[in-house]
């Protein structure tokens, strides 16, 4: 296997760097982009309609960062791990952050939660009450705490805000009590740390939700600073939204904070990565790679975000750690040049056989070579190295059902 | 108050006789027709972010009739209740039935379950598993001997069964084991008993459905038998669906079963029905009157099923049941003769205006008329009666938070 | 009949006034706001499949302002027209604003086309070519001419710019050349005149559009000044979007430059404002009247733009003001005190009661007293006084088929 | 470079042989399986915000199935072409087809055109008026004449009948009329021809389209008789519909027609098939190999249906060709044995993998070995061989600009 992967290799890097593709680059960028996973993804979660345990589930958020170690160490480029505050709050951060280490790994985003406590059931930041919005204030404040004390760079901000009925709430008088609450907690980060705000059409808010789209995004970070930046999450769209077409404008804009990577079909359906359009994924890689071409695209966050309910949960962030890879490589071995010679010429069949080919070109080996150099086992299949790692069996047995917590768990 | 309304209904009852609207036959109309509320629907439900409980929740079915009974008493045209089985079973049907009886309600259609048990968790009549088919046939068949027992005559069936990714489930095979199972259940039905077969494009499952809209739904009653009818949930639609539509055409059919009322903007969003398109509403009224004038709506059964999250339950039930009425009574207000010559002379605007003018009438007096008749307390308004009637803080003291359970609760 | 409604008339003030309502200021709100009417919607148009051409279409600018006098006469509140260049270019603008001025009205918005032209096939601001986007720029200048020559306020941009397929265009350069052109437009106008930016999401771009949603347009407004504002087209949306909220978002940051009216069930259908969903265009206007009463609202543009394909045009432009007016005669009797004291106490059911209550009534005898007021023939149905006046005859008689060309015509 | 796709086609082969896949088997359809091109696809169209000639565009149905020929020269897989009434007419239908042999070529599905004329502005089926019904009836049988001249298998029907706002029409009465035309029409088709039935959500009517969804048009075959059958196009959805699943659905119930290939990301936009979500196509095809290895998919009708408003209208066309084949040859190779193996499995992940390894593969070198066993010259890539063919420059000097007439040209 290893030596037909090795002649699939060979063979392709000629194809390539007789096409002027710069394979050493290629593979450098794609051993260097780092991948954030998150720690629910790792937990418990499922829809309205019931959550179904799994067994193996973390029960700890020191288990949840082993999990997450058995996705960096088959992929090779998951090293960060975002928190979610209070689910995986801890007594000393200092002893989770030389646990991380100790696996290869760090703390990423911290994410506070403003939406599940009965006191945020009208609202955190938009709620009419004074003292809710004080106390989702403080929570992010705590949580900038914990930023300070795990080293991480990224305040990450997703709002359940929103009204279900029309008249439920004053969308202007809501907008302003979101500015103000966004400023105290703007000023309390340092100036290496960023705040990203995240935006969805709707649910749970089923009528309105608060920052619904990205321009409502964009227009509250910048009142706040340069320090505010958006959060994309793929699944956070209207049918139809050129969600590329909105990652380049963000990014021309300065405004492109980072990603939550998962797919959808309908809704905000929390699906694999690529597992629904990954020629999608693919042009929202092109926009990122000309972005990092021309030296914009250097502090985007690439963290994925998703809700694995039926799939064994670290199969599922490996499948999508490799739907990842496989988009970058493919944006990276374009033909830029000839693409930007037939955009000039408007000729439309001529750009577009350009995108496509690189598109219809099998990256695997090439992901081969990439994981085989960083030392991953089993390079050529990710999912497979893990299933025949027994790491899963093992952690049902030892873990049991109903570990731990996670959405709606 | 009442002077008022009394001046205002007399005015429009002048008007509506003057346009060639026999008033006693609308107001007739708009007695007879009932609505079943759901026992679900009184009960704690949110969305997959959580359920915020609320006080006063009831704690059995028993209360849950209760509750239903309120519903009843402002509106009085709800007297029969949905149940779900097994959340809503009891001990004795005969002793539930004469319960409902004492509170001037019925039993009405059964609603089975095979959705929420970790069996289910791969489908229920599409798994690929002939024990977990089994299972779920099984129950079906208890929930026809629950129909025998309380009187019932509709099996009311939606399946949540379906799936997350490309390549999970074999559609075909799928399909021909629902037929299979449908089958059976559908052998064990008494000549006087239906069921409804709803329909549904997503959620829980994000990539398909195994009955995905109205045409899966009615090829599978089509081959049951006449008994096997198509059931509409207003909320079980793509963007931009036709809904009244394709009512008329299965009216048409003779497929058309029935309806879960209710209103969304997004997705399955289970908003208070007529809270978000008014006019759709109307619309879809429309089409049953016109269908009851041709004789072809007689057996068509009116169901609320929405997921009350934090308005109180009985006041959303109130409003809905309000909504229903109000769309019931401009379609028969219509002037179908004018727009009848308008449709033959390809009149757009003149059908149109025919169409506007009935929705642009106020019918609250009317509904006043037909609510005081019925011995409804303060018919001027449901909701304000309600309040006022104390029921609910009796409740919330009396029962407390944590009642009972209804979706994800 | 005209007694039946002043009965009408008088029990709606009497139960308003009751209410609380100032049923004068009311009125007088009505007759104040204008709405501009589009010239090219009294030409033909059609659909991609064909355009039928309708007898009595007008054959030249004076002919359409003719047919627009007439919805403004029938209505009272249309006394200003949008016009389209080079569709409408005239020898002398003197001469048809004396012309316009005869028949009681005036030159509104001034729309250029930089769509239409071989030359922008594969875009105007946004393509590749320099020459190109000369050209677009000059033709702007041309039209801020005319403004100048009209008395005009407002040059409306619509830009049909965007690309069919992955790869044809690139995103970020594109958008710096709009950036760069509009600036160059900008610099033309005077301190009274408006930049308006429309954006839509696709058609007749199905890949990409350069402006594709509000706050792609806010961001190049922002760039811009002050005097550059976000036009809100009701159809250029994408399912489900919540437009009332951008409406208030945009209010609020001092960026809603107007409006072009119509409806939509599935695309920028282009329909008879009102149509479809008249609860929605409603809970605009609710935003409207909010922001009137805030003092925020005073220099938005109301203008219809619909595509009239088998409908009379100026009876479907009747039709369309008709709907304008009633729902913001609805938005004005809204009982904002009480709303506001609902959202307060988070009372979700209170709040939307008084928004629905407002809906529920017929406001039609009020606009009957307005259009009295205002010197209306037949007050009580503008269509069919319309109808009644044989206007349309006439024309079809004396104008013919054929006349003359609108969108696809 | 044929030397370097030699060696990329049987490294392909070698795996592929050795992951169990009958490569000749798989060689042998692809080369067996014949995709209809439309004759329109070659002329002008555009959007209703015009059309922009090309120049070489032909002047006649001959100069059309020239460019088809060119289609099929560079692919070897397109042999047939549709026609459309009246505009392909000609006056001896026996010239064309001995022109169309000569070419290679053969005359394909007959397409009737009850859109453009004045007289179904209101309908034609659907048309209140017998006589519009009648003359669309008439059209249809002229249509079968000719499919009996030219020895047509396919009569395919497309109605654009709808209304544009709720109560122009009676959607009850105008089904009813359909039926009637269609029982009339089908009784002239002889048991060797088939009547394909295509269903559109929207456009041109923009309230409700008489043939709306897939079950409508089901629902009508049905009632015809088993040689009426359902036509897909890949455009006519709604947002998020599951094609692949409806098409799984159809097949089992003996319903699938066929197929109009396009692409879409919004409405029915009429792009190049495979341009937006390749994946999406993949999984069609995997649904139609499945069909053909059970033996249910072997009359399935394999046409085109595009709008080519801005590219070269044959390159375009052998893009959709190769993008067919693509998905095609991809879904061939798809490991079912394993694929049914994981499903059985409720193995989620590897059920996924199998599906998502096949797309994975650069089937490029396995197409390449196909056309050039076919004879196709620049077997290795279409689009680049017919532009170095130089008959696109060659037309467009001999046939200028303004040529013939499509869609809205």
């Amino acid at each position: 296997m290893s030596h037909t992967i090795d002649q699939a290799y060979q063979h392709l890097k000629s194809v390539l760097t007789d096409q002027g593709v710069d394979v050493d680059n290629v593979e450098a960028r794609l051993k260097a982009q780092q991948i954030e996973t998150p720690s629910w993804g790792y937990a418990d979660s499922g829809t309205r309609f019931g959550v179904f345990k799994q067994a193996g589930v973390p029960r700890s958020v020191y288990e949840k960062f082993e999990d997450a170690a058995q996705a960096n160490k088959f992929t090779g480029v998951a090293s960060s791990v975002a928190v979610h505050i209070p689910w995986d709050t801890v007594d000393s951060w200092t002893e989770l952050n030389k646990f991380a280490a100790s696996l290869g790994l760090r703390v990423g985003a911290v994410n506070p939660n403003v939406f599940q406590d009965y006191d945020y059931r009208f609202g955190s930041f938009g709620s009419e009450r004074a003292d809710v919005r004080k106390r989702a204030v403080s929570h992010m404040k705590d949580c900038i705490a914990i930023m300070n004390a795990v080293g991480s760079k990224s305040l990450s901000l997703w709002f359940a805000d929103g009204t279900n009925f029309p008249g439920q709430g004053d969308f202007r008088r809501r907008k302003r009590y979101f500015q103000e609450a966004l400023s105290e907690v703007y000023a309390e980060l340092n100036d290496t740390q960023t705040m990203l705000i995240e935006y969805k059409p709707f649910e749970p808010g089923f009528y309105h939700t608060d920052i619904a789209d990205w321009g409502m995004s964009a227009a509250l970070c910048t009142a706040l600073g340069k320090r505010a930046k958006v959060l994309v999450d793929l699944g956070h769209h209207l049918p139809g939204a050129n969600i590329e077409h909105i990652v380049a404008f963000l990014l021309d804009a300065g405004l492109l904070g980072g990603f939550h990577f998962n797919n959808r079909k309908y809704a905000d359906d929390d699906l694999t990565t690529g597992s629904i359009n990954p020629y999608e994924l693919y042009l929202i890689y092109s926009e990122l790679v000309a972005g990092e071409n021309d030296g914009i695209a250097s502090d985007v966050a690439y963290m994925i975000d998703e809700s694995h309910t039926l799939k064994n949960k670290i199969e599922e962030m490996i499948q999508s750690l490799v739907a990842l890879q496989s988009a970058y490589a493919k944006a990276l071995i374009i033909d830029r040049g000839k693409l930007f010679q037939a955009q000039l010429a408007d000729d439309i069949v001529g750009a577009e056989e350009v995108v496509k080919a690189a598109f219809a070109t099998d990256v695997r080996p090439l992901l081969w070579k990439v994981r085989s150099e960083l030392g991953v086992p089993n390079p050529a299949d990710p999912v497979v190295g893990f299933r025949q790692s027994g790491y899963a069996d093992a952690k049902a047995k030892e873990r049991g059902i109903g570990g731990g917590g996670g959405l709606g768990a």
